[in-house]
């Protein structure tokens, strides 16, 4: 049985989601979030204090974008997989790589520098500049998406649920408003998907069960939901 | 046949790596660091003016980790990939992932707010911020090295080329004297690699007929030779 730490609309909502759209079987654990300091036994099974966790017997993993891929090849065959032998194969693994290093590592400075530090460490400049770069990368992925409606191979894989975690951090931070058309009816089509809402509930039903807080939500009531 | 966009110590040094290390056939283009500003034409072939761009026939990928993973796989068999029927395969997909996401992205934040950045826009915290991120994920590696050689699966493979970039970036911060013993010894490993030789004088040859300047490299001289 596998299990997977996740704090509420951290990078583990990639998992989480992947999770539910092969319809595997798991068992949940969620944090608060920073669980480093607000639930420091975590640094006892992950000593880098992060989410995602995954543990598949042997196996543990604290990348959320490997993640995705590891369950969707462990789990093939299955439309969320993309095999080698298939012509979108690089586009795979690029936008997979893509909707992390590209899209959600810049967007998590703006987080921190904006919302997570006290006031007297904010960094506004640092802020913009990675607000920027995202941005910058988020007219790539306008550029991708007027031609087609999912990242690869004619259909929704797990590539595009690393990019949607990427959309699901600009909504809380309110970088959606810089949505061209295409992302915009991108983000429409993935967050529509039962396995996303599925996601979304259990991870609202595991919070308020625990009492658990989510990330902050500015002006999008994402906390709760998009 | 593979065409390869890249500068001289940029991310794209891992597919220079990983393309030596296949003995594969490939075009090398050389371009000054940043090509956006250094070298506007590059923006009709790559609109995000982010090395490394590679074309091979219709796949055009632009993440640096996901190249390794992809020219690994589609020339397997090889001792650089791990396949998903071997028992290191999640650790494969989750070092390769780490190399790029967790160890690389927070020191170009140094890099750009230490030394990129004209002086009167660097960011002291911020680059301290991502220092201490690093050395953090640094700890995670060095755990890790204390029992095994390499990242996964027994062998160098190409999760090590994408560790092995985090690590040659840290020596051009100087952030590589905070190296464990375990570290030491494996960057030892893998900078000693006749695969790692060839892709560094093929970079040094190519940078010096086009008379480019590398990448700064403060106290190491990592610009020319590790």
């Amino acid at each position: 049985m596998i299990t997977l730490y996740h704090c509420a609309n951290a990078r583990s909502f990639r998992v989480l989601w992947m999770l539910e759209e092969l319809g595997a079987p798991y068992r949940l654990e969620m944090l608060p979030f920073p669980p480093r300091v607000l639930h420091r036994e975590y640094l006892k099974i992950n000593p880098q204090g992060t989410v995602p966790l995954l543990v598949d017997g042997e196996t543990r993993m604290t990348e959320s974008a490997a993640i995705c891929q590891y369950l969707a090849s462990v789990n093939a065959p299955t439309s969320l997989n993309v095999e080698r032998e298939e012509a979108g194969y690089g586009d795979y693994l690029n936008w997979l790589h893509f909707g992390e290093a590209s899209l959600t590592f810049p967007q998590t400075l703006v987080l921190r520098y904006t919302l997570l530090e006290p006031e007297d460490r904010r960094q506004p400049q640092a802020a913009e500049d990675y607000a920027q770069f995202f941005f910058v990368r988020l007219r790539a992925l306008e550029r991708l998406l007027e031609a087609q409606d999912f990242a690869c191979a004619g259909r929704f894989t797990a590539a595009d649920i690393s990019i949607g975690y990427a959309l699901l951090l600009a909504r809380v931070l309110g970088h959606h408003e810089r949505f061209g058309p295409a992302v915009q009816q991108y983000w429409k089509r993935l967050s529509s998907r039962a396995g996303f809402g599925r996601a979304m509930a259990v991870q609202d039903a595991a919070a308020a069960r625990q009492g658990i807080q989510q990330l902050p939500t500015p002006g999008t009531g994402l906390g709760r939901r998009p």
